[in-house]
This record gives C-alpha cells, sequence and structure tokens, in this order.
C-alpha cells in the first residue's frame, strides 16, 4: 500500500541522513528489515560492543601464558606471573569470536551478495575468522600446550578492519611501496658495495697487532654486513671505526663516506618520497568525507522527493517540509545542528524544497559549533559590580600564574637545598607552610572567579575546569594531611602513618601543582598555537597511531613466540645494556618474553635504534632469523615514524 | 672627446655583460679606470688567488701549535708532531691578511663611498681584518707562547664574505631565528617541568636498595637536567629508565611521555617551521640571479644606445649591430654562448636592435648547453659495418654489466672462502687468474667500443669515459703485477716485493673492479633519477655546506682551545668509548686538541649525538663549561642538518 511505502521511504531518507553525517557509505540494502538492523547495527550500543571486544582480544595477550605482566620487571623480586587456567582466557576469545561472527554476518547481509564478492577486507575477515577458529580448537584439543598460537598474530586484524580510516591509510602506504621497495634496493646495493670495499680495505693481515678492526667488525661477510648496517642506524658510529682510526686517520674517510651516502642521502630520500607521495592525502581523505556526505543527502532528497503523492512538474523533484520534518525528528543526529536546520526550515517558511534548497539545509552539518560562553552574572550592588570588574579582569589571572610560578620556583629551591639529605634529615616544614599558603591563595582565587564569572560561565573554560579540578584535588589532599600529622610546625617529620607517609603526600602535593602550573600555556600565545597545532594534528594521526599499534603488536607477538626462552646469558661486557639485564637474570631463560612489549616499544623509540645493535648482537649468538626479524621491524618501524614526522610537516 | 666617450661606453657595456653572465650586481663605480680595475678584480686569476688564499687560512689550523696531525691517532705509535718553528704560520698568515687588505680595499673602492658605509659585510671585513693583525702582533711580541688567539676563530669569516650565496641563505636563516627561539623556549619549558617532576618522583628514599635511578641519574638539579637532556637526544634512552622500570613498571609511563613529546612532537616542530620558512627559497633566489641577469643586460643597452651619434627618434631608443659585435668580442664569455648570439645577430640581419631583441638575443645565456655527440664512423666493408653494428648496441653494454656483475660475484667468493685464513696460508693463484681474465676481457670492451663508436664519439659519453679509465689503470696494475711476480700459477703467493706486495696488489685491483661496477648506474632508471637528483641537490646545498664549514671550523677551533689539556683520565669503563680512548692514553693530557677535529664531525655526523652523552660525562667532571660548550654544539648542528634535510625535501 502507498502508507507502508511512504514509511519506507520516510525510514530510508533518516537512514541516508545518519549516513551522512557519519560519512558512511550509501552502498546497502533498503529494505525496511534491513534498515532495521542497520540501525540496530550502527547504533551506538552495538558499535561500543564492538569496541569493547576488539579491545578484550587485543588485551588478552597480557594475560595470556608467555606474557608476564608484574609490577616490577626484575626478576629476582618478582612475584611468579599470574597464570590463567586453561580454558580461561580461551573461553573469553571464544565469546570475542561469536560477536565478530555477527559482525561480519551482519555486514555480509546489509551490504549485499553482489557487493559482497568484490570487497576484499569482507573476505579477509571471513578467512581470519575461520583460521583463528581452528586454531581455536587445536588449541584446546592440546589443552593450551601446543607450541604456535597462529591466531595471536592476526589478532591486529579485527582492529584494522573495523575502521575506514586505517583501511585508506594502509591504502595510500601500499601505493607508496614500489617506490620505497626502489630506494631500499638502493640501499642494498650502497650496502653491499661498501662491504666488499670494507672487507677489501680491513683484511687480515700478518700483524697480529695491526688487525684490531678485521678481528672486531669485518671478520666475514655476515659480520662486515652487520657492521655497516648498524653503521648506517648510526648505533655503532664511533666505535667502529675507532681501530682503524687508530691506524691511520685516512680510513676514516671510508666510513664518513658511507655515512653521508647513506644516512643523510639515501634514508632522506626515502622520506622525500613518502612526503610526496602523502603531500595530499589528508586534502583528498576530507573531499572523500565530505563527498559521501553529499552523496547521502542527495540519496534522501531523491527517496523523500518521490513520496510526494502528486508531481506536479516532472521535470523537477521537490520535497515537502512536512516530510524532512519528520524525517530530521527521527533521525540521530546533534541536537545543535537538528535545532539549526528546524530554525531555518521555520524561517524559509516555504512548503517545498527544491534539491539546492536541501543541500543548502544540511551544510549546517559541516560547520564547527561555536562555543558561547554563559553570561556573567548581573550584581545589583555597586561593590559587588567592582568585586566583579577586579577578578574578572584577565590582569587576575595573570596574578594567579605569576603566584603559580613562585610556588613552583620555591618548590624548585627545596629540591635543590634537600636533593644531597638523608630522608632523615630532611624537615618538611618549610615545604609544608608555603604549599598550605599557596593551596589557601589558589582557593581564594578559585572562589572569586566564580563569585566574578558565576559558576556556569566559570565552568565553560577548559582552563578553568582544569584549574579548579587540581584546586579541590589539592584542598582534600592538604586537609587529609592535616588530620593524619597535624599542622605543620618546625622539626615536624613525624613517622609513616595510614596509606602514604608524609613525604609521598608532599611528593604528590608538589606534582600536582607543579602539574597545575600547565595552566599559563593558554595564555602565551605561541605556546597555545603549537598545543592546538599538536591536538589538531593527533586527531589527524590516528589512523596512522592505530597502524602503528597493529604492526607493533603483530612484532611484538611474533617476537614472544620467536624468543620464548631464547636468550642465554652474555658475558659480554661492553654491551653493558645486555650485561645489565641478562647477566643478573642468569637463572631466567626467558628474558625475552616478558620484556619483548617493552623491548619493542624501546627500539621504535630510539628511532636510531641504537638497542638494534645490541639485539643484533646478543641474538647473532642464539640465531640468524632473529637479524631478519630486527632488520624488518627496523625498515617497518622507521617507514612508518618518517610517515608520521611527514604527516606533521603536511600541516 | 667623442671617442673617448664611446670607449668608455663600449667597456661599461662589456663590464655589464660581463655582470649579467655572472649574475653579478651592476652596482659600482664605470669610470674608465675602475672599470679597468673591476675587470682586472672579477679576473679568474685574481678570484683564483683569493679563493687560494682563503683555503690557506684556512688550512693552517692543520699545522700551527696545538693540532697533531698525524697519521696514526694513537698516541702510543704516533710520532710527534711537527711543530712549525715560530713565525712560519705567522709569515704565511700575514701575507693572505695582505691579500685580504687589497681585497677588501678594492672592493670598497668600486662599490664607491655611499654603498660602502650602507654594506655592513665590508665593515664587519674590516673590523675583522683590524681584530686579527692586532692579535697577530701580539702574538709575535709574545714570541707564539700565548694563550688565546682570537684570529682563528675569525678565520671562517673570510669564507663566509666571500660567496654571495652563503651571505644570502645567512640572512634567510637569520630571519627564522625568532620562530626557532619560540621552539627552543618551548623545548626549555618541558624540560625543566620534567626534571621537577622527576626530581620528585625518583626522590631519595630511606632503603638505600631502592633508590638506583636517585643515585645514577637524578641525584641533584644538574644531574637531572643533564639526564633528561640527553634523553631528549635519545643517546641514553634505555638506560636512564631502566632502574625505575626494574622496580614499577608503571614509571616507564614517565619517559615514554617525555620522549614522545619532546622528542616526537617538540623536535619535529623545528623541522616543520624551518621547512615553511625555506619552502621558497630556492626559487626566490634562482629569481633574484635572474633579476640580476636581465639588469644587467639591459644596462648594457641602455650605454650602448647611448652610443649612437644620430639619435633617430627619442621615443624608443636602438644600439646598433656593429657596436654589439665589438663588445660581444671583447667580453669574457662562454665560446658557445658567444657563437649562437652571433650567429642569430646575423640571421636577424637587421642594423638596428629594440631594447626587447636585444634581451632575446642574451636568452642564449639561460638555455642548458645540449649535448650533441659526435657522430660513428662509417665503415666501407660490410664485415666492419656488421661489427660496428654488433658492438655499437646497448646490448653490448649489457654484456659488459653482466660480466662485471660476475666478477664482482667471484671476488665475492673468494673473499668469502678466503674471510678466515691465515695470510701465510692464502693462495692467491684464482683470484690472480679470474682477475687476468676478466681485465682482459674489459680490455677487449674498450677496444670494440672504440671500433664501433670511433674514438671521439665513445669519450663524449661520461660513462665510457669513467669505464676507459679504470680498465687502463687495472690493465697497468696488472702489468706491473706480472712484471714484478710473474704469471700466475697455483701455489702463487710470492714474498713482498717493490713498492706493494702482491696482496696489496690484488687488493687494490678488486677495489678498483667493484669501483668499476658503479658504471651500471646509468643503466638503472630509477638509479639514474635518484643520482641526477642528488648531484643536482648537492649543486643547490653548496651554500649550506658552506654554512656548515664555517660553523664547523668555528666549534673545533674553540673546543681546541677550551680543552686544551683539559682531559684527565676517566675510571668509569662502562662509558667505553672514553675508557678506550682515554684510559691508554694516561701519559696525554692534550687527548682532545688533535682529535677534536674528528670529535667534532663524529658528534655532527650521529646526528642524535649519541657521543655527545659520552662527552657530558666526561667533561662534566672537568668543568661545566663543557657542558655549555656541548649543548650549544647539539643544537646548533641539529638544526644545521634539519635544514639540509628539508631543503632535500623541497624537490
Amino acid at each position: 500500500g502507498t502508507e507502508a511505502d511512504n514509511d519506507l521511504y520516510i525510514n530510508q531518507a533518516i537512514v541516508f541522513i545518519e549516513d551522512a553525517i557519519q560519512y558512511r557509505s550509501i552502498n546497502h540494502r533498503v529494505d525496511s528489515r534491513s534498515l532495521w538492523l542497520y540501525r540496530w547495527y550502527y547504533s551506538r550500543t552495538c558499535q561500543w560492543i564492538l569496541s569493547l571486544t576488539i579491545t578484550i582480544i587485543l588485551a588478552l595477550a597480557f594475560f595470556e601464558k608467555p606474557s608476564s605482566l608484574t609490577v616490577t620487571s626484575d626478576v629476582r623480586y618478582r612475584h611468579p606471573a599470574w597464570n590463567p587456567p586453561c580454558g580461561l582466557t580461551e573461553s573469553i576469545e571464544l565469546l570475542c569470536f561469536l560477536v565478530f561472527i555477527i559482525d561480519v554476518s551482519v555486514k555480509s547481509y546489509l551490504i549485499g551478495w553482489e557487493e559482497f564478492w568484490k570487497n576484499k577486507w569482507l573476505m579477509a575477515y571471513i578467512l581470519t575468522l575461520i583460521v583463528s577458529l581452528t586454531d581455536w580448537v587445536v588449541s584446546l584439543s592440546f589443552f593450551c600446550t601446543e607450541v604456535v598460537r597462529v591466531r595471536r598474530i592476526l589478532r591486529p586484524f579485527f582492529l584494522l578492519q573495523n575502521s575506514s580510516m586505517m583501511k585508506k591509510t594502509l591504502k595510500s602506504i601500499n601505493s607508496t611501496l614500489p617506490e620505497m621497495a626502489s630506494v631500499v634496493l638502493l640501499l642494498a646495493v650502497h650496502l653491499s658495495l661498501f662491504t666488499m670495499f670494507a672487507m677489501l680495505l680491513f683484511a687480515r693481515t700478518k700483524d697480529g697487532q695491526q688487525d684490531k678492526e678485521w678481528v672486531g667488525y669485518f671478520r666475514n661477510l655476515p659480520d662486515s654486513l652487520t657492521s655497516l648496517l648498524v653503521l648506517l642506524t648510526t648505533a655503532n658510529n664511533p666505535d667502529v671505526m675507532i681501530p682503524a682510526y687508530s691506524k691511520n686517520r685516512a680510513y676514516s674517510i671510508f666510513f664518513i663516506l658511507f655515512t653521508v651516502l647513506g644516512n643523510l642521502f639515501l634514508m632522506n630520500l626515502l622520506t622525500a618520497i613518502i612526503y610526496n607521495q602523502f603531500r595530499g592525502y589528508l586534502l583528498k581523505s576530507v573531499q572523500s568525507s565530505l563527498f559521501r556526505r553529499r552523496l547521502g543527502i542527495r540519496a534522501a532528497f531523491e527517496v523523500l522527493s518521490s513520496l510526494r503523492e502528486a508531481p506536479a512538474n516532472a521535470q523537477q523533484s521537490y520535497v515537502s517540509t512536512g516530510a524532512l520534518i519528520r524525517v530530521l525528528q527521527k533521525a540521530e543526529m546533534d541536537s545543535r545542528c537538528k535545532q539549526a536546520i528546524m530554525r531555518s526550515l521555520k524561517m524559509c517558511s516555504c512548503d517545498q524544497l527544491s534539491a539546492a534548497q536541501f543541500q543548502k539545509l544540511f551544510e549546517e552539518l559541516d560547520k564547527d559549533a561555536i562555543k558561547q560562553h554563559p553570561p556573567s552574572p548581573e550584581y545589583q550592588s555597586h561593590f559587588m559590580q567592582k568585586i566583579q570588574f577586579a577578578f574578572g579582569h584577565p590582569y587576575f589571572g595573570y596574578l594567579g600564574n605569576i603566584v603559580a610560578l613562585a610556588n613552583i620556583i620555591s618548590i624548585c629551591v627545596v629540591l635543590v637545598m634537600d636533593a644531597d639529605k638523608q630522608p632523615s634529615e630532611r624537615d618538611d616544614f618549610f615545604l609544608g607552610a608555603i604549599n598550605c599558603f599557596f593551596i589557601l591563595y589558589y582557593l581564594l582565587e578559585m572562589l572569586l572567579k566564580i563569585l566574578a564569572m558565576g559558576l556556569k560561565r566559570y565552568l565553560s573554560y577548559p582552563s578553568n575546569r582544569f584549574d579548579g579540578l587540581l584546586t579541590v584535588i589539592l584542598l582534600i589532599l592538604e586537609i587529609a594531611t592535616f588530620a593524619a600529622y597535624g599542622i605543620p610546625h618546625p622539626g615536624w617529620r613525624p613517622e609513616f602513618m595510614g596509606l602514604l607517609s608524609l613525604w609521598d603526600m608532599v611528593r604528590l602535593v608538589n606534582m600536582l601543582i607543579v602539574f597545575r602550573f600547565l595552566r599559563i600555556i593558554p595564555n602565551m600565545k605561541f605556546m597555545a598555537l603549537v598545543v592546538t597545532t599538536l591536538l589538531d594534528l593527533v586527531k589527524n594521526l590516528r589512523a596512522f597511531a592505530g597502524i602503528l599499534v597493529v604492526v607493533f603488536y603483530a612484532f611484538a607477538i611474533t617476537g614472544i613466540m620467536l624468543f620464548k626462552g631464547a636468550v642465554v646469558p652474555l658475558g659480554n661486557i661492553r654491551l653493558f645494556f645486555v650485561a645489565d639485564h641478562l647477566l643478573h637474570e642468569e637463572n631466567s631463560r626467558t628474558v625475552f618474553q616478558g620484556k619483548m612489549w617493552f623491548h619493542v616499544w624501546l627500539s621504535l623509540d630510539t628511532s636510531r635504534l641504537r638497542l638494534f645493535t645490541v639485539y643484533l648482537l646478543s641474538v647473532n649468538l642464539i640465531c640468524r632469523w632473529a637479524k631478519i626479524y630486527f632488520v624488518a621491524w627496523w625498515l617497518i618501524s622507521s617507514v612508518i615514524w618518517v610517515n608520521l614526522f611527514v604527516a606533521l610537516l603536511l600541516e
């Protein structure tokens, strides 16, 4: 019947509008039942459950068996890690898999069969699920004692496929690969030619005294290659050339040439190529999002225009205002936007809308909300007005900043004076007294500002919220200190009482005061600019960060699997990091396991991979595969690092 | 008289045309005598003498007293450095100063008094010369035993003032300083806040076992500041957090936060700012050069147009072709350009030139020479034509590349097999035989190519020149080897004879063969692209490199002066670089002196300044000023590094 048709059209329009708002594709089934399913699938609850499931399955690695998540990382002191019984993590995993199965079925159904066969991501999703479930069955049938768990490495895929931004970014990265491969090939040629030169230059001589360089770094082909590869990361930079340099200064020319060509030119070439590729990336992604939005709105218009019972003229289609209002009332969208659109609908006071008018109405969506602060209270009393003027003035804020600075400086002075003192010699009176004074000032400042601005206006500024929250916490801490340890007086150094010692309380208060000092940021023009830029950047870099997490996770899991119990202590004192860490853990053959996370983080973080050497050298003794693992990690992490960096440059 | 006037005009035109060719400013005196002086000053000989003088005065530092330029850097083996008698380097210096005085007087005279007072560079030049001469007099009156030599630090100024490109680049860098200062300020705030946090977090505790972190890195304010500053360079990255991390994994959050904010965001912000500043730098500099050229040509036109005895119409000025030909014959310029201009003058066959025509004639200057290879010889014999076709074909070149690759691989195989052998066990027969074969092939290839292409065409390709030269050198070496050691046979291992041992000869041959392998570069498309890009880049970066040299020189000299005999041996084995280097040089209190060059190079080269720590920690024991010196060097070198890098990105 026409009524049912009309309802369907209205529902379709609602879904298209919601698609437009969320920048989703409108490429899905539009029959009545599917629409209901679609709205349910993209409802906040369902998406939240999906995200939670992904988080849980990713977090499982921290609790599963070869992990060692404990407070301390020192094997001498740490308790054995909590070992979940077989079947616990596995049943959580199964629940997650069930959610994913529902997810993939709904997605496949909604997209329709024709689209389904074209969608490689969905196919990969199903394949991943099948492999994971098979692996899970194998795992349970061995009672969790199986050697390899393939499904762990596959886990980050679930994170990847759930974000369209990440998929898009991955596609961009993929298209850069051929050019990057060329540069990597060039690097390989550079490396191998120089290796041959080095082996000829630093060959073994008859005089045993003279060939330190050969003994240390160029004993055979793999050694030479490793030495120069590590030199490319500048990790062994001075050390590798010292023996040759001691013999003859001219040898340094070889190393300088190698470093300049490899590090300065070829490495930066890689950056330049990626930069060129990603130049228009952000712009293009914004454009395609906007295009999706336009498309969704247009689709809604077309659907609503076919709703009209009597098409007046076939040339141009129109939408009745009433239908649009019905759609708007049912669609889920930001209430501010909804009100704005309603308002302009009323102002237009026309009965029918053309396509252009329809699009124009929804331009409100693209606008950012301009925040309006609530007004200050209006006082009758002349005195109160004066107070309001005085304490609402920016200068009062500056005074607050100066006081905060004075507080920081006083803490700094006390720290410098007390730095070398034994804890028993320390007198907490001075710090306690001044902190007490300053906290009272902060409280006064907050109250006066609230008085001047009114509570609502005060809270509408983020800097005030930050300020007020910290002031309240400081006040509570201070009151708790006084309740437990009494009023400060000279020689105020009571023993441990309650949850925290006085010293810890004072330290905590001081840290919060240092943290509170960050309120000066919005007051300094350049700083505020930098901070807002950084925040914008972080928003844009989320997709990159997600991919970083995926790679990170996969590498960490692979590392844990590869080096499970593989590290034996080394006797090489020179590598003092390894020494420090491995030597005193002699009885632990599983040092790499728990620390893999941390280690992979470290090797990412140093960016030039100083640790890389240490690992290469230590792991070298164990197996050759480890070397390949770390070289791959170095290449990938440095490439992603450079990407992040370049995206920053695009600003 | 008119004749004298005419001669003057012609001379002026010549000078203006030469200014245009060299992109010089036309802002100088134009009377007859000055023009002669100007042409003399900018003649190739004079400019060459000036460059030589600058090179000599810069090179003096390698021979002057606190230097220690010897073959080996190891004090145990090295002979005492040659110590020039007092007055030798000083008299060379005086000669250089005399050249500079002539230079500055001529320059000041030519530019004219009015311009002179506006030109700050000339003033600075004169000031530098006065200070240097005064210092020189002081030096001689103390018989070269004075403590400080100020004039040495001033020397790089002579290099700086002689290049207009470097002056321009310096101006650009100068305009970026305020923004860079803001970021550095931000870094300082970041550093100091985190230092306070760290001091509160890692305070001394009652349990001596627990405060390793405090003992190692955060004992007092300077220690904490240094630890975190070095962490900013990622030099002590894992070490600094290990004690805290051992205690509680959560402490790593502090370090990760610090590194991400400081290294990832603030450091890259510096790069982004410099990038924005230098975005249009190359383009602008090319534009201003072209503008100078246009101006010079226009000035020549104006001068020549006032030469015409009978101005036909006052509205438009014309230049007679005859006058232009006279000017062209006398002007110094590229012969190819001269011929091209003459040719187009004849083709035009007009008697007078308008300003537009005049400018158009000289557009030839802006064109790059399109290289035409001489034709191949034309053989009559059918057989010779076939040979020519076969060996002139690109496939023959590819075959040569494949043979070179085979040679490389065979050398590689021998190297891998012989790597661990004692020199006495080594049999040079195999390598000698195959190298002999390959070199014969290379000779044959060269001869056949010459036959096919003709000698002239063969030599017109750079890759062939490279190839041929190396082949000839290899042939000579091989013949010399045979002459000294006979024909290779199994067990070919004769003792040392003549200048080089057989082993050294073979190694040299092998290195040359590896070097010859670079001929494949033009054959690979991507590689050729990269290499030409890099060569272009190097041209553009000359000015930056010059400034780098200036900064480098000044820092090295300052370092030599500051740390003269200041280093005492250290007992800290952990810093094994220092240990290796300082411990066994116990009796040398002047280790820093001679090595300063190398050290400054190293600390520049590692870019993230791993050595920086070592220096900071070792030098810390000596004096606080050293710390400031190294921090300054780190900031400046990293900034210049980033500049180079960013200029690369502009491509």
